[in-house]
């Protein structure tokens, strides 16, 4: 390719976010179910809008695409967004759909929902400025994104970019089939995008509702790399995580530590895990600092709310090791 | 009518509401705007709802034709209003659009919304029940469902038939172009049912939004009364309460109440005018009546919650008159 239809930029965004972006209303009371929930917090929410503040957090650049509402919710989020230093300007308000919103219970394991999908399912090939994708280094999206067609079609352009670029491509497999009940469609659209991908993010829950239930994580993690997935990390809950390149598997156990609210823990995770990367730890090394990350998150309703040194998280997970 | 084809069944229930069934999210913080609201109670919402529980809590029966969606908030409504004594049996479950719900900021006066209207848009033509309408006494209805088109045409029906059996046929004017635009439109409407209505009551509010700004009280019922309205209870919050049969306006006064939360105070007015018409008042009690459940609500946040002896409250009432 031509230098000159292709200036190199210098990267200055770690992370880019595309996909989702909605007001989380997350239950007050605990081990509620979702119809008899009395009162609901509100916070940020979305996957991408999740691991892009929490990269804000860690001291890295992060910026979104998305689209919300003409409304108040969609006025909340641009704000909050560009409190927390999310760079908001690539957020388009969209004026046929109310920002989308999810209603979720306070569990301590995965938790019940209830989406009134929206504004960021418009999400379309226009959205996507080629320019920013230059400018990051990691683009990242979802499945609850994918689900949308036209933001599918938006991502998939994205994702040809960032590949043609050799970006770091990273995929967070969140499948619902009570936001995309063709579970085919969903496999074929993410075999298709799989190839373009350099790590993916399984949760069990995820896997088994991708895969059905009853395999073990090992299988889980073989189903994912037929599908195209290059390395597979496969976040287990108390069970730690496992991770494969392909070629070798590991297992990273996790501290058990008290759970205040686990929604969002897994962004938190990624978070971490795609901020030691950018810091070239090895593979291992970056679950690690992921767990502990989202061993913070754990313990607090809501996304990260506070400035973390990563830095010195990489000092602790120095001394950690033997 | 030959009573071959109509035969004359004994009302036994007080208020049949149809119309609009939702779930309030209102703002638990007081006077801050929606975009900044951080947590929201959830309650019974929809000025039909309102009034049929209203009139549970008074000691009348009453029912409700609706419909919500599958999903945890329309399981709430149902589950709700058949707890609080409301004939649930004609509320359709809508498989292709989620439960109606609106944010609402907690203020004194007019509060701030947000509606994501769905499943009860929906209303059909088929969901009115001529067997449900001939056992009741009074049909009521809003401007709010008046904006669907297909609950419109629903109502309608409802109205020419409840006309025919001569009930007592109740409208709110609750009129507001954030959720229907075209106010050209809702005055045909309005002015195509008025004359099947026995009563309407239009707050201040509503009555400035459906004609403009500026005008004096007496010339908005004026304007009511040229719609086709026979009698016009126009509630003006701290102001009282103007009402008028065509021929003769009264002015009622109102005592100054704290006021804890404002959403919902019409809604008790409303079943307090419409059970003391039931017992025969006339309508200068029914208005004080009104009034005086109307305060009992403002007291709280939601709607009326406790059972009231309406007794009592008549000969409170008795002992007020001069």
């Amino acid at each position: 390719m031509s230098s000159l239809t292709t200036p190199r930029i210098q990267p200055d965004i770690d992370f880019l976010g595309i996909g989702e972006l909605l007001v989380d209303f997350i239950a007050e009371e605990k081990g509620v179910s979702l119809d008899q929930v009395r009162a609901f917090g509100r916070y940020l929410g979305g996957s991408p809008a999740n691991i892009a503040t929490n990269v804000v957090r860690l001291g890295g650049r992060s910026a979104l695409i998305s689209r919300v509402g003409r409304d108040p919710f969609g006025h909340f989020l641009q704000k909050k967004l560009q409190a927390d230093g999310v760079l908001v300007d690539f957020i388009q308000v969209d004026a046929d759909a109310p920002t989308s919103i999810v209603f979720i219970t306070h569990a301590a394991s995965t938790p019940e929902f209830f989406a009134l999908r929206g504004a960021d399912m418009n999400l379309n090939r226009t959205d996507i400025s080629p320019q920013l994708i230059a400018r990051s280094r990691i683009i990242h999206t979802s499945a609850f994104a994918l689900a949308s067609r036209s933001a599918r079609h938006a991502i998939g352009f994205a994702f040809e970019l960032a590949h043609q670029q050799g970006k770091i491509i990273s995929l967070d497999p969140n499948y619902s089939p009570q936001l995309w009940p063709d579970r085919e469609e969903a496999l074929q659209v993410l075999s298709s995008l799989y190839p373009l991908v350099t790590f993916t993010k399984p949760s069990l829950d995820d896997a088994r509702r991708l895969f059905g239930e009853g395999y073990s994580p090992e299988e889980y993690i073989n189903r994912f790399h037929k599908l195209g997935a290059a390395t597979v990390v496969l976040s287990m809950g108390t069970e730690g995580v496992l991770f494969s390149d392909g070629r070798v598997k590991q297992h990273i156990t996790t501290h058990r530590l008290p759970v205040v609210d686990a929604t969002g823990a897994g962004d938190a995770f990624w978070a971490g895990f795609l901020m030691a990367l950018l810091d070239n730890y090895p593979l291992k090394a970056c679950v690690q600092i992921g767990q502990m990350i989202a061993g913070i998150k754990l313990q607090q309703t809501g996304p990260l709310s506070q400035y973390i040194d990563r830095h010195q998280i990489y000092s602790q997970w120095t001394m950690m090791e033997p």
